[in-house]
């Protein structure tokens, strides 16, 4: 693992030098010893000075920064910096321009803007990551390599088409199988050769979900390809771990679970989208799914902002106390360490006015007390690298589901998959549970209670997989609209949900029958729900509630047949956290810290020898709590308003 | 008629067998048996299958279908497959893609991916339906065709742009009428070669409104003469009925008076947009435009859904009861049956969760319930077959005064067309009364009240008919900037509106003052407008409501002389609502069943032996009703709450 | 000027005769006398009738036109026909087509269908303009030369793609300093070779903010390029006047600072976007800005509208008095008459529901009574002609900082200048002191007051310009993130606003932060704010309010070092407009006519002989005043509700 290279957990960040002069960097070196950096990440939007023209290497610059971090004690996150070709190579490979699904070719002036499938620009990554590979393969700062950045952009060119052809060829064999698969029956799509299979680029009225799911399907394999290009050209020539950032969890372009499994370390950004305690509540959310994405290995938090809350139109500042609660947070997870973009706010460019570790107004600031004393905190948690975050929790999560829900065509715009997912793990969160996520077709036998939210896909394994965990006395709530599609995205007959599943929940959902736009309904008991209903006859099971208005008055909005739940409708976010707490109760999954106030959040890591609370204050009141803390060294009798504790106790 | 090869109404829907495999279609055969299905649309998307590549027919799959329905006592409705191209049609015509106005060329993976004008699209068109004509023009099954489906889309590219021309150079004889028609003197518009006029593409401002009503009245026509080659390919080969569904009401890219002459009977399509009482009225809107284009005689619907409302960003299912209330709904004002799209709700494909005759949860299920107890009430009502509906009222509809209200630069936003024809419509049906809808040059004599809401183009010839009905006595209610442009979209000058008109209302309206956004002002009569106002001069009315707002305090708002009615600002509906009762009132346009509670809907159909009121209870209260009832054979004392019943009247 | 040769203020409006036949010409010619109109604005969108084919003129029709309104007695303002090419242009031409930012290629149909930077286009321009000029320039009827028509359209086309390059040439010298001033060291966008430079195009993300505010300023460039191309055309044969009209205030594709100093007189458009009182403010917002652009010499109101008022998505008509008392509006503050669009409302085209002078209902109408009045009253004030307006106070405006808020990447949507503009001189408005506009480089000595709203960008000359101001003892108001970028658009280091600036004010602002979405904060003083606030340390100021909300609370939102003022937060308008007028009384600028009541508006125009008093009852009330009335003739004790008085005082 990389702590073992720098001999504690990381802390830095993205680091720019080609920015600044030298005047800057002599100053960097002090604020970082001063802030306690030990890794920073260089070279992610470099390809234009690493090579000036096609073919011509420069890296006289970049020795001189390496070498500089290096003996300055700060180690290096080495970028390949294929997320931003320079202008040259858009001129030379106009090709290889990403086009959208109407046909527009966007040109350089921002990033990625290049198209992935693109032969010229796939050929011209692989070149730069050996040619950097090779040079800094052994040199002593590089601890991690970070290939490319936030790989997420689309594209519905020629050679998007060419290759989409290619992959479905091989996951389908024939024609006949795609024809079947996509249900081309419908609407006279019927493809008699391969040259007809476009991307779903833009067309008349909706359009067809299978070609749309493949297409995010095979993107996502598309992805995986490169970033694999990148590691083994990497591999070839150093032995240090290699990795690429994962984009933020609202970001579906990517099966996370499958990359999850090709990087030596799992990476993530994360900026909260909502201030207060809904920002720690995104960064428990994010940071439990990069530990599940590592299948429960040590991850690390590549990005963050020191003040960077992307709020709808408008990018609000962080509060006092965030910066550090924030690092811990991700580090209570399972991160191996907190780094930030960037290390100095830029002066100039399109994210001027994006935090850094250096704000515009320099180290006198607020900032940068902050991430020195975040710095200090990360300093004094070297003991904590390498272990692990149990959780007794997990809420199902599957690209194919999502990609699933984005399709033309569904019976309402309420039915996101994001928000739903996010809604399951608050509940969780808000009980004071540690949450992970989970594969619907992933062993969940060690899991108290499991979260079925919007599984609006679900295939035979996995619907066998839920009634088995069921069976095994697994705590299990499926929510609304889940299991009504199989794998090739084709209605489930007879009844929803699949099969197996509706044995298990001992139920059969005959309609869905979508509320109206601001609709709010109360069910028998008390409870509210919006945007969704359905008509459910119960074959086994217990009705728990039913819905009170129209034709489902006295039918069954939530059921049970053992540990086995359904919900049919979305709850009210009060109502529907009281039903997971009440769940998460009867399971016996409980807070590791018992008897905290609402918004003191406490995650335990653990080792073979140790636990670590770390207890994270959110509220604007002290609270009592007694033991060693470790970011003190001292023992505490008080968590001060706003203050983190990291509790030692041996086991 | 359709209904004497049936001999009965009809009942059934689309059905596509391609979808399914043949362990289905036997299920199939028995549903429709006992659904009492009698008619089934068959080949509307099947293009990929008839012809699996250019110019090669491959029949046999639907022979084997067509014979099986026959033999199981359902005729078929069969569809030219041509409103979706194969895949390999576009890879072979690329240039009969369709062109948005900003030259994005869509493609195929959805319908309708063609350009109407390209030629090759056209012969391939006429191709099809003469060889499907050529085989099955005889068969014993087939007892209707059904050309294309929903004609609706337009298109901006180079074919059409030579089309519009020879289109305008017939209409226009020169450039010299087209740029006077134009008032392309405004903004340097001239035309001095024809080559020179476009399609109203992208640009920069503003688009020349007679340029845009013109592209109109082209792709109508054009919409028809590509009908007409299709149904002279099949008059070639068979002596069943032709004709193709209409789309639905808040789509008016055809017009419909003229493609009603044209076909041999008016078939629609309809989906409610809003639930409860409202798609209620919904029913009666559609279908009183479907009876007028026809002419008053009878006509079909070709397509409702079991459980589809589209309302804005979702689609709500439908409540029970109202598949039967809506089809009877529909019969009652005229159709000869009642169909449905689809017969099976597909499993794949764009609509998977549209609904179905048979749900995906399969015939033990509610829907398919409600077809079968509604498929036992349309076979009972095969006397009604041939009888009419007639209506007291009509309300004026015109694609000219539509289109002219989709022109760039008009004083407000509110000025919607669509929404004006509804709520004319919706105030004579809350009042019980039978509307027809009728075109402003039509024969008029024998309507006691006229409605002519948001004429904004009215011909000269239509302005002298409307004074000419008035000053016969009839009962007219024109509402504001109604005929303030002529044929051409001239503004009439020297006060609104057209001459004859202003003469017959005894007004002269000198300024349009829009309302602002939200604004809501009171008239003297206590009533409530919005959106609108006008500075009226008397000359010859009577003021029977002033403005209290503004400059325009004590000036006419509401004015009467003789019969003849101006309302210059538009009412709430319920002040509307009013006005439009206290005119039928006067003019003696009564319900045909008086007393009825208000949400009971009361039509009456009739030959010369017989009258069958359909009465239709929207309320969740039974109603005392007495008679003999054609849909039990007995007497009645009562209509349940959400019932029908139709009672059978010797004359 | 032009008064000189008309003998009178100008009086009139857009007319385009060739949209009417020739009795209507003689009508014209009788009403025209009858309003009073002396200047006619001729041949605005002519180019087709002037140029039927290229290089063939045809002026005979324009001759006969031109001396007819001579032989009427009316002057004429003789336009280029240039912003709007004719369909034959742009079918020879196609490459001068304009191109949008994602490539779509516009077509003829509108106006404005060209792209400036073409050759093609550049050429036939000059050509027009030229033999206009040969032929007209010395018709005794030409009074002025109006060149173009609201010079406002952009293009990202091959052509401007090359322009842009020359330009950034000349403006930077070497692609080292552009790679400089753009930042491109961020996300690897640095040139090294001219052609990969383009026009800011449909990208992937963020565009450069660099790039877009040098785009803008070419383009700027550009249009006073062409617009000087023409002039010089014209000088060459004609002694007469040149102008164009500028936008509307709400449009900034031109720095009107520099284009106002090439005009020979500068001319607005203005058309209200709200009705009432806020169209008063509106009217003075625009007049001053026009003033202010020609240096504070007279100016002349181009277009009006007679019942136009832009509200969103509607037009709102005029209420009665609004004809003269915006046109006195315009001419108390300095223009030297009323000009209109357009004479008749046109028949047809896309702007035929567009108010005229003599609208569709004819001369028996309220529009043209008024206009008749206005006339009248505008004949009666010859004498104001020349007088010039004194102004005690200036806001800030700036187009580099009005393009730098367009950037992508700021921190909040709520940035807009525009709004923040209208804010401030809404402010200074309801005062009823008249304010200027003013370049922040300009010599500020002469203002009591000074207003800095918005001032994103602000270079090392403003900011020093600023701290001189306030060193110098003038009271300056600067307001939230001003400052905070130079001119390069790079962000100020160690602390905001601009050092100079920082100095002056007394205070460091350490960190901006966003307010919520409709977030509303209250500070120590009881004001509210909303949008924005700021983390500021008082470095000499003195703490005039103080936040209370968050981290903020305690910490100064309002400081003051001696007159220096700085806002850090945006107040609500009845706060903002309180904190103005304590400046305002403070430093001693009041209302030249005091204890007028609000809605009263008195400006006043002076000569070294006279004074000139406009006064302008916006009020529904009648107000006491007392003085000679150069309206009437007489004195007058009272301004009649909605009436204007010009009380003329010796001096």
């Amino acid at each position: 693992m990389i702590t073992e290279r720098l001999g504690a957990l990381a802390f830095g960040g993205d680091y720019n030098p080609e920015q600044w002069d030298e005047e800057v960097w002599k100053e960097d070196d002090a604020l970082m010893r001063e802030a306690g950096v030990n890794l920073a990440t260089v070279g992610v939007f470099s390809w234009a000075l690493l090579e000036p023209e096609e073919g011509r290497y420069d890296f006289a610059w970049l020795d001189a920064h390496l070498d500089r971090l290096h003996a300055n004690g700060v180690h290096v996150d080495l970028a390949t910096p294929t997320a931003s070709p320079p202008p040259w190579f858009t001129l030379a490979h106009p090709d290889a321009l990403p086009v959208t699904p109407d046909g527009t070719r966007l040109v350089h002036g921002s990033r990625d803007t290049y198209c992935l499938t693109a032969p010229a620009y796939r050929t011209a990554a692989r070149a730069i990551a050996s040619a950097l590979a090779e040079r800094y393969g052994h040199h002593p700062a590089v601890a991690l390599w970070h290939v490319h950045n936030e790989y997420a952009t689309l594209c519905w060119c020629e050679h998007t088409a060419a290759a989409f052809r290619v992959w479905l060829q091989a996951r389908h064999g024939s024609l006949d199988a795609l024809n079947e698969a996509w249900g081309t029956a419908f609407w006279s799509q019927r493809y008699t050769a391969w040259d007809q299979v476009l991307p779903p680029r833009a067309t008349q009225w909706h359009r067809n979900p299978g070609q749309g799911l493949d297409f995010s399907r095979f993107f996502s394999d598309e992805v995986i390809a490169a970033y694999l290009e990148q590691r083994d050209a990497i591999r070839a020539h150093s032995d240090r771990p290699v990795t690429t950032n994962l984009m933020m969890p609202g970001y579906q372009n990517v099966d996370l679970w499958a990359l999850g499994r090709e990087v030596d370390v799992v990476a993530i950004d994360h900026y909260p989208d909502a201030p207060g305690l809904d920002a720690a509540a995104d960064v428990a959310f994010a940071a439990d799914r990069a530990r599940s994405f590592a299948a429960g290995r040590p991850w690390l938090l590549m990005e963050q902002g020191t003040s960077t809350v992307y709020a709808g139109d408008r990018v609000l500042a962080k509060e006092p106390g965030e910066v550090l609660r924030h690092s811990l947070g991700h580090i209570a997870r399972g991160s191996e360490g907190a780094l930030f973009f960037q290390w100095r706010q830029s002066k100039a460019g399109a994210e001027q006015w994006h935090s850094g570790m250096v704000p515009h107004a320099g180290p006198d600031s607020r900032v940068f007390r902050e991430v020195r004393e975040t710095g200090a905190a990360v300093a004094r948690l070297a003991e904590v690298a390498g272990s692990v975050v149990p959780a007794q929790v997990a809420v199902l999560h599957d690209s194919d589901a999502w990609w699933a829900l984005n399709s033309d065509g569904l019976p309402s715009a309420d039915l996101g998959y994001h928000s739903a997912l996010r809604a399951a793990h608050r509940a969780v969160w808000d009980a004071g549970v540690v949450a992970d996520f989970a594969h619907p077709e992933a062993d969940l036998s060690h899991y108290r209670v499991v979260l079925a939210p919007a599984l609006h896909l679900l295939t035979d394994a996995g619907a066998e997989n839920l009634r088995r965990y069921a069976a095994d006395g697994g705590t299990l709530l499926v929510q609304h609209f889940s299991g009504v599609a199989d794998g090739r995205l084709h209605a489930r007959l007879g009844g929803y949900p699949a099969a197996p599943l509706r044995e298990a929940l001992g139920i059969r959902v005959e309609e869905y029958r979508p509320l109206r736009s601001g609709e709010r309904i109360t069910l028998s008991d008390g409870s509210h729900a919006t945007a969704w209903s359905e008509s459910v006859r119960t074959e086994g099971a217990k009705t728990v509630a039913v819905y009170t208005h129209g034709m489902l008055a006295g039918s069954p909005a939530l059921t049970r047949k053992g540990t086995a739940w359904y919900l049919s409708t979305r709850l009210d976010p009060v109502d529907y956290k009281a039903l997971v707490a009440e769940l998460l109760d009867v399971a016996g999954a409980g807070p590791v810290l018992p008897g905290l106030p609402s918004g003191v959040e406490a995650v335990t890591r653990e080792s073979e020898e140790c636990r670590w609370h770390f207890v994270l204050n959110h509220r604007a009141e002290p609270v009592p709590l007694r033991g060693h803390d470790l970011l003190t060294g001292g023992t505490v009798a008080e968590l001060p308003a706003g203050g983190c504790v990291v509790l030692r106790e041996e086991r």
